[in-house]
């Protein structure tokens, strides 16, 4: 059975097409600048990528061009055989403690929920809309980042702020990155069989969150009201002393929401070593001895540590740690150095294991933890989550 | 040897006069309300409070009113007695790693981060000022706040911004309370026996912070830029998600300065509990069943258990806890609670010994964590530090 899997941004579309139960990707592709002249349609054909710019005027149209490049590279023959669309939507609130098969009423609902995340929900429901329109017979799925962080207890999720902020506008944390703490949290307990383990997954990309997930359950995660909160990321500063507003726009004089743009845009990474947002240019230049390189590493090894310490003592104990996303799956040295950080909790890495690629174990056979290197799939999550609610 | 601890902030000032080197106290009180008709001065005389009403133009007179009282009550024959006087002073930023004798130029220094404290740096400097005029040939020393925590390295005292928020402004982690942390945390050592000891001093007033201490010096700390950073507290939220600010500014329509104002006064026990910031009424009413004022706590635990989880991985182990200040030397119900929520470090409270008052150990024989209760005084402190530099 053939799967669409899709992330709607404000201008883009990616989409993976996937073969189910059997969870192998068919094919997949994206669709960027929509909405301009230069829009680039971009699809996987026998494993080559094959791009065309040409004018996109909206999702609805992109979403066309979807369905038409499956047909015409006869990857589909009809579009009678796409059995189920599955969206990733960024905000379920509290309204969502599960993916939900896609109604108006649920529409509505993801709508009241813009202002938690004004950039990312109004763009996953005009992708839906487009889905929508061109697909009208098809089951379609949201799947959200925060549904899985839902099984948060109060003390993990509320802040110690005014009671009203949370119960009136909702401030609370939620986490991101849900999707993908499920599917790598998942595979570790099949993998250490054990249905009541205590996980921390580590999801570092350019944007980057912690899980610690206790018997399959999201108990805390770095991430907050927004993904702005937690470990350092890319471009994000993590966690930092609000009063920080105060001091910048009063020096600079800007607006404090300026100032909070550059903890979003400008800060992480790019911020501290003034040259890239890119975990590898950053290792390259630290391994040259380029000094705010090496502080923009090290600032974030420390404080991915501090909330593996955090999570080991809220969970009472840790069976494994699961490095997933673009650097947890693929720079080594961010391994090693996360592992050298929490050596007292009796985890150690095997530095061999930690050279190769794809799904395996890292740690050495007498560390106490098992940290494991797990690749994150998030279309496969969002699929089986639409063959679970198609029924 | 007489020597005057003194603490002085906008529109008051805090005093004490202590016996050095025996480090006992003689007489302390305090002068409130400055620059209003009902300002009250307040001294105690043989283990007496005394109080008076009356106006108090400036702090150049509330000194002289200290001044006079110390001599009418005889508690001192002339001014000659006193050879020293200490000013607690919040922010020293990187200029000052170390207490100082106070200059024209440690004034204009101090003066130079007014911008990073503007609510206390000022109001300590009219305090210096003022007995500087009364007492022009009698040493001052200024004790910083920040001083203690000035051995953290750049991995923890570094945001992770824009590197130039750190060299243009000084945006970084500070800490507060360092004269506490200092006080306990050496006590610690001694009752330890070991200068080597990995300590962690839990400050819990109604301002409240951690501080992680190896080998006696302050490695990590949670307050951050200002004391808005870290734990809960009283009234204010500990680490939030900044973009908290935009929401609630957003459906308020207030200004961020305005909510950034709610974080610092309006937050912690008092935002969550909707009741009081004081820990007493938190704890009388979680015991009445509360909803909220249980929240407020249950927060409150949690966050510090994950500090110290960080803290713990930081140091590569712990030898001690020390609890201290109003809450962590009056509320057995929070020490046993913390403990609890940190079992997995092999930390265990006696429960009979958790109820006694003044210094004393309070883990169990198989602890693997000693747990102190050790009273804090800033003011010995203080009169330690003028007594280190008048050679």
């Amino acid at each position: 059975m053939k799967i669409l899997a899709v992330n709607a941004g404000s201008s883009s579309l990616k989409f993976q097409l996937l073969n189910m139960p059997e969870e192998t990707e068919i094919t997949s592709g994206l669709v960027e600048r929509i909405g301009y002249d230069n829009a680039v349609f971009v699809i996987k054909v026998n494993g080559q990528k094959v791009s065309k710019e040409q004018t996109i005027l909206d999702h609805k149209v992109a979403v066309e061009l979807v369905i038409k490049g499956l047909i015409e590279n006869k990857i589909i023959d009809s579009l009678d055989e796409i059995k189920g669309v599955g969206h990733r939507v960024v905000q379920g609130g509290e309204i969502f403690k599960d993916s939900v098969v896609i109604t108006d009423q649920v529409i509505k609902d993801i709508e009241s929920l813009n202002d938690l995340a004004p950039l990312h929900n109004p763009a996953n429901i005009t992708g839906i809309k487009a889905f929508q329109a061109i697909l009208p017979n098809v089951i379609q799925v949201a799947v959200f980042d925060t549904t899985f962080h839902q099984t948060m207890k109060e003390d993990a999720y509320l802040y110690s702020a005014p009671y009203e902020w949370y119960t009136k506008y909702g401030v609370r944390k939620y986490g991101f990155h849900g999707t993908s703490h499920q599917f790598v949290s998942q595979r570790a307990m099949e993998l250490l069989d054990n249905p009541k383990a205590k996980i921390i997954v580590a999801h570092l990309g350019n944007g980057a969150s912690l899980c610690a997930v206790d018997s399959g359950k999201s108990v805390d995660t770095s991430m907050g009201l927004t993904p702005l909160d937690g470990i350092p990321m890319g471009t994000r500063s993590g966690s930092i002393d609000p009063s920080v507003l105060m001091l910048v726009s009063q020096k600079e004089n800007r607006s404090y929401a300026d100032v909070l743009d550059d903890l979003n845009k400008r800060s992480g990474y790019l911020g501290v070593s003034g040259i890239s947002n890119d975990s590898r240019d950053i290792v390259d230049n630290m391994n040259e001895g380029h000094k705010r390189a090496t502080l923009a590493y090290k600032i974030q090894i420390k404080r991915i540590a501090d909330f593996i310490g955090s999570y080991y003592v809220y969970m009472g104990g840790l069976d494994a740690i699961c490095f997933t996303a673009g650097i947890g799956e693929n720079a080594p040295i961010v391994r090693n150095d996360v592992i050298e950080a929490i050596k007292v909790l009796g985890a150690k890495i095997d530095p061999v294991e930690n050279q190769k690629r794809g799904e395996h174990l890292i740690s050495s056979k007498d560390s106490k933890i098992k940290v494991f290197v797990i690749p994150t799939n998030e279309e496969v999550m969002i699929a089986r989550e639409v063959m679970r609610l198609n029924k």
